[in-house]
């Protein structure tokens, strides 16, 4: 087989282990936790339906190629739980290693072309990013809202940690931002999220 | 909240259950079946990562909403296995149903696009629609020529019926058709497909 194609190939085989990475989010229906693969699905679909909520004009492809490779680094690294302070501490370490590993798989071209994807992801300084980043961010909210909660309260989650990560959703997208402020309100009201 | 919005998001929760449908191919490993939003999901990153293979000039973005909305029908049609000769029968027809019903969720422009980006997957008569299909067919392959053929020998498949569901790869992209039909040699040989 041709070179090329066989890296490319190496690369979707590992990149397979995506559906074993589990993340805390329950599905809607609170059966089971969702994984990263399921997750990165999600994300590309809200991508391409809620475009029209960015706050700039983005490129489309661009952020469905963002948000559909920016889990893959957990591969190695693990999923760290948003509010696993301990682990967050190692989280970019452990990343960039698992990034150097995965993305050169593929041909030098496209590692490049992945790697600067999934960094510009990281840094969230350009439209596509922030717009990606808010997509991260309110897709656990809308899944745990219509769920009721139950990683929330598994994990104890307070408001203030809750909205300190989401405050970034309206970097990328207000109308998304005011949604993700609204749910919070109310599961504080509902209990589900421990109001201080 | 706006009702534009509510419908999206009330569509968005919908294709949540995609990660509940089950798929008869194993993952990579071997250690369970893959689902709807998995297979999805890798469909996706394949589009990207391998559209110089196909035949023509392809819009990739209307390839990757392809791949991740092809099998959002199998939320109320089910997973139909590709050698389930009963099942094919009625496949179309409980397949439109579902697409009237689940498209519908959205607002009317966005169904109206995403219904007719399916139904150009379901004809199959664009560069798009092609190389669609072909990694369609191509990933399962390629997840069981790697794993070890478990799920050929669990349904008995014959060479002569894999065949003759990846000749159309060859249509939408000869590299990955000639890949498959070696995967189909290679397989053959070892015995995990029947030959006759």
């Amino acid at each position: 087989m041709d070179e090329r194609l066989k890296k490319q190939l190496d690369f979707l085989l590992e990149i397979d282990k995506s559906k074993e990475v589990g993340r805390q989010t329950y599905l809607a229906d609170g059966t089971r936790k969702e994984n990263d693969a399921e997750h990165s699905w999600h994300l590309a679909l809200m991508a391409i339906l809620l475009s029209e909520y960015a706050n700039s004009d983005i490129d489309v492809l661009k952020t469905v190629t963002m948000v559909l490779i920016h889990d893959l680094v957990e591969i190695d690294a693990g999923d760290t739980y948003a509010y696993d302070v301990e682990g967050n501490k190692t989280k970019r370490e452990r990343e960039i290693k698992a990034a150097d590993r995965i993305f050169n798989l593929l041909p030098k071209d496209q590692a490049d072309k992945m790697r600067a994807v999934w960094e510009e992801f990281e840094r969230g300084d350009t439209p596509e990013s922030q717009f990606a980043a808010a997509l991260d961010k309110t897709q656990p909210v809308i899944l745990t809202d219509k769920q009721g909660g139950k990683s929330w309260l598994e994990h104890g989650v307070k408001k203030s940690q809750i909205a300190k990560r989401t405050a970034s959703v309206s970097l990328g997208s207000k109308v998304l931002g005011d949604f993700v402020d609204d749910a919070v309100e109310r599961n504080v009201k509902k209990g589900l999220l421990k109001d201080e």
